[in-house]
């Protein structure tokens, strides 16, 4: 199953200091030693004891392209199982680009995106969940996405789900051999014990999927909607959030965050707010307006904040707001109203539109400013009560992978089946096959069962060199 | 002179499959021990020998932070020279971020641009023409500018330059001697010698002064500005440039160039083209136009391209031409005639400029077709031609750093003035202050002299992390 060619990529991205540039594969030492020759004399790379640094040049012929540092591992300790180099080069993009094309002449071949973790699964290193939860790490922003993808990476759930398997894979062999001696009417294998089993199994699986929503959540961030019509401060409201979180967030020197324009990072959790720009007038023209676009963006939201003025009437306001609910009936998403400007009513008339508008559930009313930036405080808090932070300390395990989620309702699927013919004494030959099918869904979260569709399907996503 | 604290960097950009953060200084092993907990148990990362790879987590008390690789280095076998750590982990800024905050949190402090390697100069690793190459180095974008930086990093010309003038201070302390027994007229300095030594100073300067165009040119590239009335052809001219070029350049996935507009790379060498949009009519009016800013372009440029089409009348480019040269006149730039479109003219009309047009020193005359992909590469060849590319290939030491040219400049002054003074047998005093001012700009060059004012100016431009 595994390849006998030898890959190489560059593994850190665009111009810096330093530039790292992996082989991997069968002769990933032989070709290195073709192109690098160590500082000290005589030094044979090939000789050289295992995850052990060597300083020298990379040749091209006589010309030297770089000092570098090559570090040398050997299969089976190395990040793919196979024999391992790191070249430590100048983060120059000629350098680069000239250590590649030497490796390459002389055997190498340009890695595809993620084959270096493909072939770490390939090898045993990782399953397949913990693979996917490499592309996952590099890719987390958050304190929330990085503890969700780390807890992947290091087996979080996939340990427990694999142990699970085996138990079940071993009665699934006693069945299976209970139907080879289907004469006889023996029992190999113990209803009770399996059903002990089958309900351990079912215990973790709906605790995975109900943790998929947070996991969700902390992977891929909370879209909101802000919807309200021009000038009523939505910019102005982002900038006192982003603000709010600028203040608690320390920065070092050299490590630049991108920013992503309108996502805040609260508390380890990113909002990624959605421009709503659809709504132009108030509320009594609302039908009127070509909003479907808005509507649209509402749909793509968990959260909607309806930004109006403290000083609107009452009436507008509700106006509004049975527009929106009926946009939104039937969903479970949040609906927070904001009555910006608060500073500029008197203090009687904030509470008015609070009191005089009746709340359903999900939905909640905030009066700020965002211009002075009073109450910002409690609109972040109301975020994050609303997505419910505080499960994630109780959940030590969460899936945030749509794939896992699908095959864990599947697996779910079949172990209720498996559960139903226990009871209902399901002839063994039907129960065997729930059994396999639940095997199977399992199998495909950690890699036991999987296609090289699947494999491309993961894969295809990661980056190159990874 | 060296410093005691110990600090830390990321040393890679952005977003990748894997970061380096490096750390240095006299608690670099201390302080990632604190935070780094081995694979293997039991292993203590300062027992470690040196030059070796260690598999763990980096830990923010009980909370994993990452699985990373640990490179250790020890004094002085390092790219300081100082105990040194380097740190390779998966390459999410949430993660780098992280890991940065932990060693500072435990002693480390935020390394300033350019510091690992302004501490491998003060620890005598590199000597600091070769620590200004590091940065030229990581930036070199082209083959010339490449060999240039690598050349200087790997010693080329401060290796000589060191040794020639430690023989001039094994004479200027002979000299000194002298001044000692100034009574008595003893000679210990070999005059003969002196004089043989200081020739040999001045060929070796006189050639890297000379180098200084060409280093100059293949370090920042050949700045071109193309001259021409809309439409003419600027644009297709560039491109059919860029095809020729992108046909020679292979390209390895995953080594993304950042495409730098109108640069274009030639055998090694890049030409910059300077966007001149000023001149929007025929030579007629030229006069009339405000093309002051396009002369200002002009300036700039080493080459001039004039940009007309081969179906202008003779005088209208004869006239250009004029115009153009007495903006030249008194420079060494080169101004290349380009007769564009000379697939729409009969072979007859063609020739008519090109012969019709006297060409100075400087000057040259093209006919090409840019949309036909015609004679291109005449031109490039050309300009090529101009830049001397041929003169490389026999120049072993060029120099490319405005800071060492204008020091060979003053050194080559202070010398001429040792061999005047030679030649007219001055006081020894005398001698003695030229030939100590020789040594001083010899020495600012590879470091030997120095101040923290000039390594302040050298070291800002670098990269955090290198």
């Amino acid at each position: 199953m595994t390849d006998t060619s030898t890959i190489c990529a560059l593994a850190t991205p665009g111009t810096g200091a330093i530039a790292v540039i992996r082989v991997s594969g069968p002769d990933a030492i032989g070709i290195t030693e073709k192109i690098f020759l160590p500082a000290a004399k005589g030094k044979i790379l090939g000789d050289q004891p295992p995850n052990t640094i060597h300083h020298g040049t990379i040749r091209d012929g006589n010309e030297v392209v770089d000092d570098v540092l090559v570090s040398l591992f050997r299969a089976p300790h190395s990040y793919t199982g196979e024999n391992s180099i790191e070249i430590s080069c100048h983060g120059s993009p000629y350098i680069e680009q000239k250590i590649l094309e030497l490796l390459v002449s002389h055997g190498a071949v340009p890695a595809k995106p993620g084959e270096f973790t493909r072939r770490a699964f390939l090898n045993g290193k990782m399953d397949l969940s913990q693979a996917e939860a490499v592309a996952d790490l590099i890719a987390a922003e958050t304190k929330g996405a990085h503890k969700v993808a780390l807890q992947q990476l290091r087996g979080g759930f996939s340990d427990r789900l694999k142990s699970l398997r085996e138990q079940l894979l071993h009665f699934i062999s006693l069945i299976e051999l209970e139907l080879d001696f289907s004469e006889e009417d023996v029992e190999f294998a113990d209803r009770k014990q399996l059903v002990g089993l089958v309900n351990e199994i079912k215990q973790l699986i709906s605790g995975l999927i109900n943790s998929f929503q947070l996991g969700n959540v902390l992977k891929n961030g909370v879209p909101v909607a802000i919807i309200g019509r021009p000038n009523v401060g939505k910019s102005t409201l982002l900038n006192a959030i982003l603000n709010e979180e600028r203040a608690i967030v320390s920065e070092i020197a050299g490590t630049t965050r991108d920013s992503i324009e309108d996502t805040i990072n609260l508390e380890g959790i990113s909002f990624r707010f959605i421009d709503t720009a659809g709504i132009r007038e108030t509320a009594d023209t609302i039908e009127n307006l070509g909003i479907r676009r808005t509507y649209q963006k509402i749909e793509q939201a968990s959260i909607v904040l309806l930004l109006t003025e403290a000083s609107d009437p009452v009436e507008t306001i509700r106006r509004t707001l049975e527009a929106i609910r009926q946009q939104l009936s039937g969903s479970d998403k949040h609906l927070v109203v904001v009555l910006n400007k608060s500073d500029r009513v008197s203090g009687k008339h904030i509470s008015t539109p609070e009191k005089a508008i009746q709340l359903r559930e999900h939905e909640h009313i905030i009066s700020l400013s965002a211009e002075k930036r009073e109450n910002i405080d409690r609109l972040t808090g109301l975020l994050l009560e609303i997505v419910n932070i505080g499960s994630l300390k109780h959940q030590d395990v969460v899936i945030s992978n749509i794939r896992h989620y699908n095959a864990l309702k599947s697996a779910s699927e079949s172990l209720e089946r498996v559960s139903e013919g226990l009871v209902s004494d399901l002839p063994t030959d039907l129960l065997a096959q729930d059994i396999r099918e639940v095997l199977h869904y399992l199998g495909e979260i950690t890699g036991e069962v999987t296609t090289d569709e699947i494999l491309g399907n993961i894969f295809k996503n990661f980056c190159i060199g990874k």
